[in-house]
């Protein structure tokens, strides 16, 4: 940027308020942030993208059913009519705890109350080729990667006239059967059984693999049995094959290496197999549990950090009913920022703070087309209605009226056709070498 | 790719008609292979990208209003259901015209006929810093990325504490006072008066310029005097600076030096002044007039080469009422790829070939919100119901139900609401450093 960035981050403008920054503007961040609209704070809400990304939907933007757009809301626009919420985009360096100052690559900023939302990235568990070669699914941009691999991994194999050769280009493995890995594994079945025959009329697509890997013995660990067992049975109708008690030991990017198993040929080696909370510096190593999480109090408030709070994947809440912490969920991130809000609000009239209790509102996940599986408190139950279920409930968690309609239309359009029309292979120009570092080279 | 490019394109199946190659699936070329589907020839369209681009809407592309998926559309699934028209991703390496082949990064290909529809690309007329730095637009990936600059551009911009030094960021100078520099302005000016204000209150519009400079002496010299000044007024109106008579000297990607008038400070040069035909190598030189353009006789074959063609913008027919060549528009390339496409079915009934003659439909410009200008042969209009007709004809000569309808219904929102809603910086991530030249590499 311009300016250096040992200057504060210019053009903020100055307020009586108490300052809140929120770094991170994913459920919880962004959550947070609405409910301190219009309320005594200045907020100052920090994201690397100008956009919030909705997550649960990346899968249909890596398999060509949703544009990228649909599933990002410019933060920006979200609080056009906000007079006290401030958003920049910004990378954040560090925490300086005792100047209660954090810097950015845009400047620094001081704060009252600091708010880290930052979210989790992939876990690789350590295994370098795999982080080398395979690919990951934590970001919208992740996921239009993933739909513009497929589709030239296809261009390629129409290209070569031995079929054995074209096996790597055309099979797909997905590495971890949690929610986002069944729910890839059953939209890439789809796409084989439906859609690219058609566009590919010369290729067999009878020997193409769609694989899904799992290390522990069931799909969808966190649901039900009936869920793990309809799941599986769904997959496999779909003829997904599914393989469970499998651990992945290497990937060259042309094979996947398991235990006890035959390696399977793939240049498409799609990872949801663990997250890990991302980092910042300049906080403590007492904060944090081994598995990267931040210990916080019942206020979501970092244990010995005053003023310094930490909400969903990145935070580690320990209380009666889950001593080993939340699970890591929208859900949680959405309640936590919902109760820290609160208690903001509280403080301002001398009120007593509350502490945080998770309500489960159940889950849910969709193999296909007619096929999904939802766990409430309440009722468990599957197939089509439970399809209709999950389609209902992420419309309704969908930010803004344009986007539910123009997402509507495209799920109604994809059921009608069987054919999700976004097979494009677009990319942004690389227009100088100056600019490398932003831009794109086309092929 | 992944076999040697002296072997030829494989799966390619085996046929006794007679072989139709087509590079390039832009208006011309795509026009014809779907005017051969299902007839008797086998059709081998040719294209680097996997879709068609309908080139008239970049400029909605470029300001936030439409998605490229919205005017993007794969090649292959437009043949679905065609038996003997083949696409292949392939960029054309050269012609050997006695052997009657052409050279791809895939493989050869033999062909009986040949058709060159590759279209033109930007020419900056030699000017070497004008091309490092300014933006052209001839395909959505540049569309994409001015887009993806302007939106990068007001992100830097706001992290700017001095006025005078975001003017550069802020500033947006548009060279060329055609069609696409008329509605690129016009865009850019509706954006700044209505968008840009709201999505940074931080920040003073009153100060950023929208810049259209045109060396001739009025906008869309192609049209009417009326068409010309109601458009020069629509402009003005909405504020945008447009200077005529004007020549560029150069451009150092901070500031624009202009000929007797002041440079202007600013980042985002878009460079829509001219174009020049894509050559392919292996055509002699006598084919080529002086700008490039391909001589063809009145049936659209190349004077000199037998069975090979030329249509649209590379082409150069020249006959009474045009002596110079038809206009480089998408109506003329239309309207040749029917014409020989009817050629070629009436030469496998012996029937006689009929000459080609170019019936001018009349031509139109968009400046803004109900502000357009149409000419028509039998008559001439402008404002509202000019504009209601270019949203007319531009949504009907848009392929595909689900484009027409995501269309319109994008822009019945943008009009309602005043809001085109994709101002998001979303860009593929990079990966690996392999796949450097095809992907992207994160800010």
């Amino acid at each position: 940027m311009q300016e250096a960035a040992n200057n504060p981050i210019p053009n903020i403008p100055s307020s009586p308020l108490p300052k809140v920054v929120i770094i991170g503007a994913g459920f919880g961040g962004l959550k947070l942030a609405r409910e301190l609209n219009k309320k005594p704070f200045q907020v100052i809400l920090l994201d690397k993208n100008n956009y919030h990304q909705f997550q649960p939907l990346f899968y249909q933007v890596a398999t060509a059913g949703l544009e990228p757009s649909a599933i990002s809301f410019p933060l920006r626009k979200i609080f056009h009519h906000s007079n006290n919420v401030i958003f920049r985009m910004a990378e954040v360096k560090g925490i300086d705890q005792s100047a209660k100052r954090i810097q950015t690559d845009v400047g620094y900023l001081d704060f009252d109350h600091l708010v880290l939302a930052m979210g989790a990235d992939t876990n690789y568990f350590g295994a370098k080729n795999i982080e080398t070669f395979a690919s990951p699914m934590k970001t919208v941009s992740e996921a239009l990667y993933i739909r513009n691999k497929i589709i030239h991994n296809y261009e390629k194999a129409i290209n070569i006239a031995q079929s054995e050769n074209r096996r790597a280009l055309m099979n797909v493995v997905i590495v971890g059967g949690g929610p986002t890995g069944v729910e890839l594994a059953g939209a890439m079945a789809e796409l084989r059984n439906n859609v690219l025959p058609k566009d590919y009329p010369e290729l067999s697509f009878k020997n193409m693999k769609v694989v899904l890997i799992e290390a522990g013995p069931s799909v969808l660990a966190a649901m039900s049995d009936v869920a793990k067992s309809s799941s599986l049975e769904y997959l496999q109708d779909l003829g997904v094959e599914v393989l469970l008690d499998t651990k992945v030991k290497d990937y060259d990017g042309k094979k996947v290496y398991l235990e006890d198993k035959e390696p399977i040929e793939t240049e498409t080696l799609l990872w949801a197999a663990g997250i890990k909370p991302n980092k910042i510096a300049g906080l403590q190593e007492e904060y944090y549990a081994r598995n990267g999480r931040i210990y916080v109090d019942e206020y979501s408030e970092i244990r010995g950090a005053k003023n310094i709070y930490a909400l969903g994947d990145i935070s580690l809440m320990q209380d009666e009913a889950y001593p080993k912490g939340h699970p890591q969920v929208a859900q949680v991130a959405l309640q936590q920022a919902d109760n820290l809000a609160k208690n903001l609000i509280r403080s301002t009239k001398d009120k007593q703070k509350k502490a945080f209790h998770y309500k489960d509102l159940g889950s849910m996940a969709t193999v296909g087309r007619k096929l999904a599986v939802v766990d409430l408190p309440f009722i468990k139950f599957q197939g089509l209605f439970a399809w209709l279920t999950w389609l209902f409930v992420h419309l309704m968690a969908i930010l803004g009226v344009k986007n539910k309609l123009f997402i509507f239309m495209d799920w109604s359009w994809n059921y009608l056709s069987f054919d999700p029309s976004l097979r494009l292979l677009i990319k942004p120009k690389y227009v100088r070498e100056s600019e490398r570092h932003e831009l794109i080279e086309e092929k």
